[in-house]
């Protein structure tokens, strides 16, 4: 049993250094603007209004981290012109030093889509659902983002009022255009939810659906764990798992919950969690062959009240220390126990790693590729969140709260 | 086993007449405003906008259904001129024929209330927001309402942040200052809620909870039930036996739900669980002695999708027909079955009343009232929600989305 | 609106007829038998205790309901002597007028599986499982069997200790080998279920996991659902629609919970569920060919505190009664309601179906088919259970082990 | 934020020690012996079958871990006849060195109760019921014991076989009988669950019962918490806030859990929280009086594949693992952090205890009391498991009642 990260063999470091080595992490440009819930948003002078603030604010994370080289977009949000948009993006790439990640279309906003986008009903709404996923396609190729995210909100709120059938084909014919429409070296992720803000069906409610329809739509369709959208008690790490196995498992939203998609910090609610879905992943490498970036690691939390700032550098340490902890598992040792039911031994070896603290090890890390020891006390000393506070202070109008 | 409502033993229609012309249910004001969730709004042309709207259409929904005479009122949004506002909600009560109801302040969308209300570690936050508490009552002791309606929204979304334990005892202070406001007559209605807009911990999470608060500050404090606040599994009815049988079973706020507090038409999704609670309070009544109008019947639902008109006079319909179906049990015939353990004779006797078709019964009542046979059809055939949409129309200005 | 069985259109009741002719239900041996809980059994003096009684007892069901012509037989526990025991099954048919249905193996109850059985880390034990499934198909194959009826409880108590991994691999195996014993005519259903007895990892835990083993095993593989192996919230008719989509729907064990497999009566908890079953079904019908008996439905439930053959009449009664009720949804009308997003008229539609009293109509069928209006009466009336318990009384010191 | 244990200052030290030297954990005689799920049990020769092999195993987990002194029992299947019993107790007490603890009634396993004990409608059952509680008070007076720790099973399977309500009085009679047999020092721990053996409704299902039960119950009546007894998603340390603020914690029943009850190690599935459970404990002393020994902290686990020894030394160090981390929050600090909404440093604070190594401390802490650094691994090399298997080999074919 491991008891101190000094008395670490040699090869456990280097493990845990090569694996911090492969780490990178994509984080939402929505994850700098205010955000709230139904019961209305809590402004912070502070958040992001525009995407050059975007940029800026992520390019200072990936300072920090070292670990951050990509930002998702969001079509609607970020890019409003379309192809339009893609220039603007382009320059920013180029001022912030950090890369336009995923693609992700927004098919849940508009007015139009109350029924539904690629199920709805009305065959002209689908149509303008997939023709936004079309240039949603076409923006990625430009900018050279090889993923498309997709999440579908799209559902019914009660029993009866929609054909769950019908609409499973009508998203596999909207998937299929979509596939038709990518470069061969792109990937559509599809993302699944149980609910919200569908509260009777969601169309794509599952992994078992996302993976059935990602496999109709053709092999560059993937599938995309949010870590927040499964029922409670939910084996995710056995999902994964499962998703490897089958060869289609594209990558992850990061976030944590103790009720329902809460959108909290990674790893702030049941860390142990995190832990075991990154050693099934870190165990399958082990044992298969597995592109090196095959699994988009992103985040997608919502700090109603954390700062923003704050609270992203805060996230990418946490799901770094995590993803330490499971390269301290030794896999021929684990299996071996495991080969030979020795329960307690694989326990206290498994969650021993867990327990091993490994912050010096990673702060060390860090320091070796020039980057802070602790990236939270870099931010803070920076003095860059109080000089955006200042700069943005002015702009950020209030909003509006809804109810119900 | 009751077969058809014709072949219903005259004793029977008469307990079930009974019971409908017992039942009264209060509607909320901002059950016909624009609603959404934390993705966006779905904008409806006939949705109110004003407090007058707010009237007449309640005044619609009693016209059609009979049992609506109360309309419940939020401070915030209905009375923002606070006890100011007062005499143009006597007026409106003179002019549409509905009556202000419980009296709901508002501790959850002002910016100060970022880290709680009466639960905030600040003392002058905390005491901003018991002063809100001692307006709201006055403002109903000015309407002659009976009822204040709390729901405190305070909490916190991560481990540590806060402290639980402390937070008790500010409550307990602020509900005790709240109850010495009050008259005589007047009640405090204690809502619980397990999450939401919090994520880790809600300070009233349980009607445990709420059931201690209303002890600690004072006799006429009592817990108000919303279905749609319990963890999945939880027996709902179970716990309004025990309201009522320590006495302290305030009323309801009616929804329903298949996931987290999705607030849709009560009896959607689990029509046999709205039965079974009617079925314990009836029960209850038959053995006990409760004042009449004990237990408050609210609704309290978000129809982001459902016309609001059409929506409000469903849900009065479903609430009262099951109220109907449980009103069909034969108290004395089950105890006796419950007392000998015959176990399958009871369940077939007490879900025979679920599955008898009282509507045909329920419509006589209504037309014997003077009421439509059935109000959703009689909704339909007046043209109300034409008109008020053309009226509105032109007002109902688009909102921005928020995404999470 | 329907309002009364009286008033219902001709073509409706044509309609629910129909579909009442075409519903047959599997009844399971062990559901004579005694079962309890982890913390004991209470002995029921009726209950079977060997094949002779079950089958006299399905028998008396099947007398009483017409459509429970086939019993789900245990390999272990109905026939000890394995393919040794098909020729006291086939005398058994002969006497009393009922046929051996599903064959299930059993792969939980030997001391050698504590580990697990087809994906227990020991290859010797993992052989011995295969085996037993072999010898379960040709079991199948001597009684004329269609389907053998798989359920694995294997998995994990404790993260680490085993590997999940690899343990999808073992299972592809063996399933692949038990469809290459099969007769082209024979199927293979696989179960799954989240938790129980396992309580970390449960090998087939979603229908996405038995699908993906269902299509590794061969085109005679299909999935089966158990309506109590779900979490909390799963809309497990939209799982239903997603199999029938993919053609991957077995059959059904039914049962009912309100919290985790409690195995209780169908319908007991949640009839509306039900009912939104069998609607997705008898849609999916109306649009689409399916083979007649594609669907394989059977009970599965523990009743520990009912009387067995009571509480099984009932079960059966209480499937049909909601089958006619979903039969009466207007598919054409529905979907137009659908299609032109009418909510609340599809609501009302569909939910009004659920609400129509069907007792009527559904005895007027059992008497035109020369069977008892009303089966659980006609039970009573019989003196079958007084028989049985005074025939039995004497043996049932003795117990059998449990199963659900 | 600390790193390492060996740079803790000494006044954190100083505290984790007193902590330590504070924790004392009740083992149950149950917890030697063989159990399983209703799918059957697995074997296990070391299992203990006695009473006296059950005090031999206690003894040797407080032999290896210094704080085990007590043996929690249950009346029915170690004390058989009654207080009869009790003078071997105390021979064993004697002879093995650790003493009788809670004293457990069954109330469950009996036939007469298969309609309910304490609640069942026949007052012949309830009295015989009481009257079993009753001798369990004498039986815990005679043997010095002061907790009697009671757990009712009471409830039924589906919805108006029984009445919820009158359940309640009966319930609150058959308390204060108890009550009042109790000697002024005696307790009685009033123990609440969800669901299982019942799956409807449990007569005591949740805390805010167990709690309204106790005070009708008397002064001495507390309540006991566990930790696997609740819906998923509940806060549970929220819980143990509230009822230390009402002055009813009586005590912890230990396990963890994924699903439902599932009985598994304290802290295998999510140690963080049981962590928070442990910082609300010792937080609420910090500020307040709390006598010493209170909280009675009992393990009870069901281990159907760990080794019994083996799972219960693990349990008892991974509990003082756990102890010793939230022994390590500096509460002033936290409070100040806390009070000025410093969110992200009072969660790094927070957590960083978690995260902090601490098995190296409490080794240290061990070896000063003269105790193996490592109980488990002193487990291994002691032989203990070798000897007692082969002792009890011959005997196991015996199978006793199973407990959780």
């Amino acid at each position: 049993m491991e008891r101190s990260v000094s008395s670490l063999p040699q090869e456990k470091q280097e493990r845990v250094w090569r694996a911090l080595d492969g780490l990178q992490i994509e984080i939402p440009s929505w994850g700098f603007a205010n955000t709230g819930t139904r019961f209305g948003k809590f402004i912070q002078a502070a958040a992001a209004t525009n995407l050059t603030e975007k940029f800026a604010d992520a390019s200072e994370v990936h300072r920090l981290t070292g670990i951050t080289p990509t930002v998702a977009l969001h079509v609607l949000w970020d890019l409003p012109g379309g192809e339009g948009s893609v220039a603007q993006v382009k320059e920013l790439e180029q001022t912030y030093g950090v890369r336009a990640g995923s693609i992700n279309p927004n098919l849940f906003q508009d007015q139009e889509y109350k029924y539904g986008s690629l199920c709805n009903p009305d065959p002209v709404v689908r149509e303008k659902a997939v023709q936004h996923m079309l240039a949603s396609v076409r923006i990625a190729k430009a900018l050279d983002s090889r993923d498309i995210s997709l999440w579908v909100a799209d559902g019914s709120n009660y029993p009866g009022t929609q054909s769950i059938s019908r609409r499973i084909g009508w998203l596999e014919e909207a998937l299929k255009a979509t596939h038709n429409e990518m470069a061969p070296t792109q990937r559509l992720l599809v993302e699944y939810k149980p609910f919200e803000p569908a509260f009777y069906h969601t169309d794509i409610a599952d992994w078992g659906m996302a993976y059935s329809l990602a496999k109709a739509a053709g092999p560059q369709a993937v599938v995309l764990v949010d870590t927040g959208h499964h029922a409670l008690g939910t084996n995710i790490e056995q999902i994964v798992a499962w998703l490897l196995h089958l060869g289609v498992l594209g990558g992850f939203h990061f976030n944590d919950r103790k009720f329902a998609d809460d959108d909290l910090t990674i790893g702030s609610i049941d860390p142990y969690q995190v832990f075991r879905i990154f050693h099934e992943i870190l165990s399958y490498k082990t044992w298969n062959k597995v592109h090196e970036d095959q699994i988009a690691y992103m985040i997608d939390q919502s700090h109603n009240l954390k700062g923003k700032m704050e609270a992203m550098v805060q996230t990418v340490m946490q799901a770094q220390e995590l993803f330490a902890r499971a390269a301290l598992v030794d896999q021929n040792l684990l299996a071996e126990l495991q080969d030979s039911c020795k329960l307690v031994e694989a326990e206290e070896h498994f969650r021993g790693c867990f327990y091993t603290d490994v912050r010096p090890m990673v702060a060390e890390w860090r320091q070796s590729r020039g980057l802070p020891a602790n990236p939270l006390e870099a931010l803070r000393t920076s003095g860059y969140v109080e000089k955006i506070t200042e700069e943005r202070a002015a702009k950020n109008s209030n909003t509006q709260s809804s109810y119900a």
